[in-house]
């Protein structure tokens, strides 16, 4: 079983020891093309690859359960990725039945590998709840919070602090759980098992602490921790913000979001580099916002206005509301000059509160970019799949989102007859 | 040169004979997801592939030369497509500087092949111009139609009769061309050269004349016509219309073009099972109208609206213009009934002519859809690619739209030191 032989697609793939999921929450097709020009350096003749240039092998469909129509959420998404069956919007790790189904992970640790997850929200908001768990409802939060007692996951790392109580916290740590709060702590870890919840609901903007790369480095610890089991390890990992950027149609802050999830991405690339027996599947669980690279009718879109950006449009927003003198601050955050027409249309908003200019600087910015959206929900085109590693070849082509998962699970070992 | 040798992307590809181009303008990956969705019969539990999921192998970049910024229009998606050179917007098979750079027909006819376009635009539109021919502007439309009396192809069909007049038509005989205008003589054809011209401009939208299925019968006629040529050949198929009812935001003409288009890939689909030597690649050019599979925060699509439609919004505003107890036949037309409310709105738009009911009536089929538009222009994001057929391997994972076309002519034969 060596990794290192070429893929071949008729040739049976060679199985990986270590397997990485990571999704990008909302990651529709027009947000990588959008983040590739975004990232392109002007100053060249050429548009440089990103990584999701690289790794893209196909797509695949999205839809949930017949009953829910065509278009999915994030929970019938993650359970259709972490167990192979298609379910009802709003279902974590359970069926259209409300039957809880074995989830990637709990076949993983069964199988004596070790299981991980690390995400930007708060850990036990949809995707990672149907990663490690079961409920008949996403809302649930607390009782999915306590769930996670039970799931012998090694490494749970995000936010979501507010979801733990101490009694809660003190069986964790009962069960030799190190519960850090302090996302510095994370550094000095040399072993699982950890339950990290590093903000009291979702982690900040990664616009917002650009040299934070907490999604980074959450990857890298959980590499380097896992990867201390001989039989191997599932992590899952995910940009879980990129949605909340496109549910708010604000493109600067998917950009970011966007930015921390492809330098997540690349440090799992040079983890197989040094470590060929792993396998890493990239995808969305839907597309957020409808966003389009170019509207209005004008065959324009304008990124330079978003690379100028010093902060997300919320804390623009909130920074502005506690300043008399706040145009100037504001103009020096957004990298461009406020005229007295624009002035005015920000004063107004700012009058109505936080939210309402934070909306006025995205329509400014988004009128500047030539950005369009149809929709502060979800929509139902195809998303792409990345992969590289042993068995990444048969992820090439079109699948169902189900198929993803199922074949993720044909790839784990064979559950042995007796346990060494 | 075995075409029934297993595809293995790490063995040299065996070369195609024939090699057929499919673009979808305007079609984007929401288009395609929708049309899954818009086929899908209810009445089962899962939702059934269409020819497009069987054939996704990569996506593809579509970008300009830098000097147009990242949002193409079709005459430099084109140009890309039958050049490998990127090009500004409006460039006809022309680079940067405007100098004639060889298209993917001309350097077939050059070796030898049999070359033919088949769309559903008038003829001398921007795709096909831009492989059969070389202008500094694609809206020459006039000299772009004079400049195909050197092309040499085999096959020229679409539309565009007011472009040929009758000198021009009398040279194309002179050649050697049958100049049809009829579309039935289409079908007594044995062989080539013809210059097909069926409609004054564009050929009807394709859900207007449900039956006729013209594209289909085109892709039928050149594989007939142009497999004659013992050396091979290189047709171009273009679904041009997708991209007409992407600008005119109608998501109802846009799922007729896109089955007509599926219609005709699947034509090429079955070709291909007699003929094993032949490869077919399908892309797009660019994404077109910012189409959204769910809108308006709502976590829904409702294809079934599109599915009872009888016309496309245009010939049904044509229609209802020319009556005047037009209430009922709309209604039947749009297969739901015209309440009081809807019945005013329509009312009023019809007494503003042609165009304003059809918005009108588009706009009620958004609605009832769930369908999300954001310009009446072109969008950035990145298309799909399929193949099959030998060689089809090539095209896997990420690509720029030149790649496509450099990846073609390499599959090309290569030229001979001497004539047989
Ligand atoms: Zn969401
Ligand atoms: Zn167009």
């Amino acid at each position: 079983m060596s990794a290192e032989a070429p893929l071949n697609p008729t040739a049976a793939p060679s199985r990986p020891k270590n397997i990485v999921i990571m999704i990008g929450d909302g990651m529709g097709p027009s947000y990588t093309s959008a983040y590739r020009y975004y990232k392109d350096n002007p100053d060249t003749e050429e548009i440089e690859q990103t990584v999701f240039d690289r790794l893209l092998v196909g797509m695949a469909s999205t839809y949930p359960a017949r009953v829910s129509g065509y278009v999915t959420d994030s929970a019938a998404a993650a359970t259709a990725l972490s167990t192979g069956v298609k379910s009802y919007n709003g279902a974590i790790g359970v069926d259209v039945n409300k039957r809880p189904i074995p989830t990637l992970l709990e076949r993983a640790k069964k199988l004596g590998l070790s299981t991980g997850v690390a995400v930007t929200c708060q850990v036990n908001h949809a995707t990672p709840a149907a990663f490690l768990s079961h409920d008949e409802n996403r809302r649930n939060y607390d009782a999915i919070a306590a769930s996670y007692i039970n799931t012998d996951a090694d490494l749970i790392l995000g936010g979501g602090e507010k979801y733990f109580p101490t009694p809660l916290r003190e069986q964790f740590a009962a069960k030799g759980y190190q519960v850090l709060t302090d996302f510095a702590a994370l550094d000095s870890v040399t072993q699982p098992k950890v339950l990290g919840l590093f903000a009291d609901v979702q982690l900040p903007w990664s616009m917002d602490e650009p040299d934070a790369h907490k999604l980074s480095k959450m990857t890298t610890k959980a590499l380097e921790l896992l990867s201390n089991n001989p039989q191997g390890f599932v992590l899952m990992v995910e940009g879980s913000q990129i949605d909340w950027a496109g549910h708010d149609n604000d493109v600067a802050a998917a950009m970011g979001e966007l930015d921390e999830f492809a330098h997540s991405i690349e440090i799992v690339e040079q983890f197989i580099r040094s470590h060929p027996d792993t396998l890493v599947v990239v995808t969305a669980d839907h597309n957020t916002g409808g966003m389009s690279v170019g509207a209005n009718g004008k065959y324009e879109w304008h990124p330079e206005v978003l690379r100028q950006l010093k902060a997300s449009p919320d804390a623009m927003a909130a920074n502005a509301l506690g300043e008399e003198q706040w145009r100037d601050t504001l103009a020096t955050s957004l990298g461009f000059s406020i005229d007295d027409e624009l002035y005015e249309k920000l004063s107004r908003a700012r009058m109505q509160g936080k939210k309402a200019l934070s909306e006025a600087i995205k329509h400014e910015i988004d009128a500047r970019t030539n950005t369009g959206w149809t929709t502060g929900g979800h929509t139902g085109v195809d998303v792409q799949v990345f992969a590289a590693g042993p068995g990444s070849e048969l992820f090439i082509g079109n699948q169902d989102n189900t198929d993803i998962a199922n074949k993720i699970i044909s790839l784990l070992p064979k559950p042995k007859k007796e346990a060494k």
